[in-house]
C-alpha cells in the first residue's frame, strides 16, 4: 500500500482528479487567509464521490466550518439536502455567503449552535459527518446513532491524526484510537489512507 | 497525504479493519499456492463497503480469478447477485467450490467465457469490476457503458500499478494513464490509494 505513493503519484492523483470550481477557490483561499482549517481537497472529491453513490435525503455535518466539505457533499446531491452546524455564528454566515455565491442555497440548511445537541434534532440521517472537536467523536456517534438512518453512512475526517495516531502521548490520538476501534467493531467501516485519513463506516451489516 | 503513511500505521490499519472469514483465509493460500495474484485484502474490505453503500441489484466482474474480490462483493449484497466472467473454466469452478463452502452460491453467477463478450449480455449493470488485463480497461468501459445503469458505479483494480503508473517505458502504463484520464473526464471519478490503486467512477454526475 505504501510503497504506491510517491511525490509525483500524489501529485498525479490531485491534477487528475481535482474539480474546478470557483467557489472552492475562494474559500480554500479564505481558510488560509484567516488560518482556517480545512479538509484535504482530495478527501472533499471522496465525500463528493460518496455521496452520489448514497444518494441520500438527508446529511448532516458535525463542525461544518464556513461550508468547505459541505460544498463537496451539496454538489454531489440529486435530491434532499445537507445541514451544516458551528457553534460560530460567523461561519455559518461565511459558508451561507459561499452557498448563495455558487447557487446551491437551496441544498442546504444553516444552524448555529453546538453540534451534538442540534443534531439530535433530525431523524433518519443518511450519511453524519464527524468533523468537530476529536475528543467528542465517540460522544457524537454514541448519541446519534438513534437518528440514523438503518443503512445510515458515518463519514469522519482526520482519523490518522496526521500520521500521529499511534502517538502514546497525544491525548487526542488516544481517543481517536478509541473511536476508531470502537467504529470498526460496531459498523463495518474502512480507514481511507487520503488527507488527515477519513473512516467511512456502514450501519447495520456485518461480514 | 503520503506523510501519514508509514510501516507503522498501515499495520494498524490491516488489523483494525481485517475481515475475519476462513474462506478468505483458504482462498488466499490457495492464492499463494497456485501463484496467482489476488486483490490486496484492505481493497477487498472497501469492495465490501461500497457494495453495502450502493446496496446493488446487478454486480459484474471483468476477470474473476477464482472468485477472491467476488466473495467481498457477495457479502456485501443484501439483494441481488454477482457475476463472476473468467476465460478459464478452472478458475470459475475453483470459485464455485469457495463459495459453496461459504454458503453463498445463491448470491452469485458462474460465468466462463471472454468477460467482454460474456459482459454484455447484461443489462443495468449497478456495479462493474475492471479487474482483466490492464491494456484492455478503456476496450472494456467503451464496449459497456450502454449496459450500465445511469446510476452506475465502476471500479478498477491496479490502477496505479504498483507505484509505476508514471513509467514512460511500460506500455501497460501508459495504456492505464489513458484510461485513468479517459475515466477522470468522463465520470466523477478518484482513485483510492490502497493496494495496487483502486478507481472508483460514478456515472451520469458532475459537479
Amino acid at each position: 500500500m505504501s510503497d504506491i505513493l510517491n511525490k509525483e503519484i500524489l501529485d498525479y492523483l490531485y491534477k487528475l482528479f481535482t474539480i474546478e470550481d470557483d467557489i472552492l477557490t475562494e474559500m480554500e483561499i479564505y481558510g488560509r487567509k484567516k488560518d482556517f482549517p480545512i479538509i484535504d481537497k482530495y478527501s472533499g472529491k471522496l465525500l463528493h464521490v460518496l455521496t452520489q453513490i448514497k444518494n441520500p435525503e438527508l446529511i448532516v455535518e458535525l463542525g461544518s466550518g464556513f461550508g468547505y466539505s459541505a460544498y463537496f457533499f451539496a454538489k454531489g446531491l440529486k435530491r434532499g439536502r445537507v445541514v451544516l452546524i458551528d457553534y460560530q455564528e460567523k461561519n455559518i454566515e461565511m459558508a451561507r455567503y459561499f452557498f448563495r455565491k455558487g447557487n446551491i442555497l437551496e441544498k442546504a440548511e444553516f444552524r448555529v449552535g453546538d453540534a451534538l445537541k442540534v443534531a439530535t434534532e433530525y431523524e433518519n440521517i443518511d450519511i453524519l459527518f464527524l468533523d468537530l472537536e476529536k475528543v467528542r467523536y465517540l460522544e457524537a456517534i454514541r448519541s446519534l446513532e438513534r437518528n440514523l438512518s438503518e443503512d445510515a453512512l458515518i463519514i469522519a475526517d482526520n482519523v490518522l491524526w496526521h500520521g500521529n495516531i499511534l502517538s502514546k502521548s497525544d491525548r487526542k490520538a488516544e481517543k481517536l484510537r478509541t473511536f476508531n476501534r470502537f467504529m470498526s467493531e460496531k459498523y463495518v467501516s474502512v480507514i481511507i489512507p487520503v488527507g488527515d485519513g477519513l473512516l467511512i463506516s456502514v450501519r447495520n451489516c456485518s461480514i
